[in-house]
């Protein structure tokens, strides 16, 4: 069942049966401030045999434009409408399915791209990276006006960051908990460090209690959001990713096939170990392989 | 089954049945740095009585002889060699069961009390208060001296840390994973904020496996500790304390007989509760009621 796209032929085969093509972005197109081998040309050939794209991250630090910067830098054509993330997605949520009230503000942990995706939908938000470098463990007051929480990955999080966090989710009454995304690990320095689902990990441990809502994948969310504004068929798209619990699972839970890339997280033997349950359609060695 | 001492008969009748009281700390005889009313006065009628008294407390993040300044500074008599901490049972756990190696040394995740029990038993440590306020994102290099990490409450805790402890455990084969003590919560400035087991979580969630010890309450490392030192009859020994799944199921893991007082985490209500499963043999309102 799990087809190694090994030869050229292989691979333009795969390109011809799609439409559309959904993309993880880091351990994918780059890791940390490094992209691989031939992704920019691969992504050119997609776009020159008229196939969409989309980039659908977990990746909560960055703004849908700081994100576009990024592609730029690294000679990727991409459109802010192609761009999907989980403080994207965390920002459209609190918006349109929570309807957040316009008198409430939300305490993040995390980096910008959190505070700046809630103030595109005009939700005000506090902590986050301002809160950063905080070493003092004085009593929390009261702040009544935060109606959420939302936590991502925050390579600044302290003490006092969870200690805000838990005091507003225990004395707000109604006061929502959401995570952008369960990524236990994300790469970078070639090595792996904690990401957001463990920076998340002591406020779930001190509430005793999961989040109401996590949006990253594999939660379906972003993939609802494409289909609501792309009408594209499922059946002609396929899901581009080297995470099997987030990205592959992301694209299976939807029902469309997947692409385990072997640059990033999973390694071959992982995906093809008889003890893993989550088997993509295909597995290739990098993305940048297409350009070959 | 569970009795409340309510008249001053009742609790006489407590006093005369048991030679040996151990005592948990925050929350029994104080919170933060107050006292309740009648503790001292409470604690010195037991010593007039005769009764030997050991305090058994989670706090990791002072040594044994600070624990001894906090006392004489409430006016309660106590010496070095009747106080037990998660801290102290730590050190002593690292170096008589895990017989720690000389040429390696422990990474903490903790405040000084840690650092001062391991130095104490000639364990050499990094970390820990000293690695309080970084805050960059930069790659850690390897440390192949560490060989445990130790975490306990770390009110100074940043990203930085999690990262370096993380690296070790991941990279280092054999590096032990050592949890002072599981209490997701304590109670400071009159409220709760997370305590050494939300600490913990991000480098469990990372992992993905639980530590190999945790030796606070209710583990039982503490209560050998005391036996081993002390030879006291189990059956005339009451383990005092507020919170119902450290302190009393401490007591009741060890078969000895358990007070709670009302004075910290658990309220009357949720002792006497249906849904409770850790039930005390006794409760009271507050240890210092015994002055009165």
């Amino acid at each position: 069942m799990l087809q190694y796209l090994s030869t050229k032929e292989d691979r333009e085969a795969f390109i011809d049966k799609y439409d559309n093509f959904l993309f993880d972005c880091d351990g994918v197109l780059w890791e940390g401030t490094n992209t691989f081998d031939g992704v920019a040309e691969s992504m050119t050939l997609l776009r020159e045999k008229g196939k969409r794209v989309f980039f659908v991250t977990n990746n909560s630090t960055k703004s849908r434009s700081s994100f576009l910067k990024k592609f730029e830098g690294f000679g990727i054509k991409a459109e802010l409408e192609e761009v999907f993330s989980s403080a994207f997605a965390t920002a459209a949520y609190l918006k349109h399915v929570l309807q957040f009230p316009e008198d409430k503000k939300v305490y993040i942990i995390g980096m910008d791209g959190i505070k700046d995706e809630l103030a595109a939908e005009g939700i005000r938000s506090c902590g986050g990276e301002e809160d950063a470098g905080l070493t003092d463990n004085d009593s929390v007051p009261d702040d009544k006006e935060v109606g959420a929480v939302v936590i991502g990955l925050d390579t600044k999080v302290n003490y006092k960051k969870y200690s805000k966090a838990f005091a507003y989710l225990t004395r707000n009454p109604g006061c929502y908990f959401i995570v952008t995304n369960e990524d236990t690990t994300f790469p970078q320095h070639g090595s792996f460090y904690p990401g957001a689902g463990a920076i998340a990990a002591p406020i779930i441990a001190a509430l005793g209690r999961h989040p109401d809502a996590v949006l990253g994948k594999p939660a379906q969310n972003m993939l609802e959001a494409i289909y609501a504004e792309s009408h594209i068929d499922p059946k002609k798209t396929c899901m581009i990713g080297d995470r099997l619990d987030t990205d592959i699972e992301f694209g299976m839970n939807g029902g469309i096939d997947t692409l385990c890339v072997l640059t990033g997280i999973t390694t071959k033997e992982q995906l093809l170990s008889p003890d893993n349950r989550i088997r993509s359609t295909y597995y290739m060695d990098s993305f940048g392989d297409f350009s070959k």
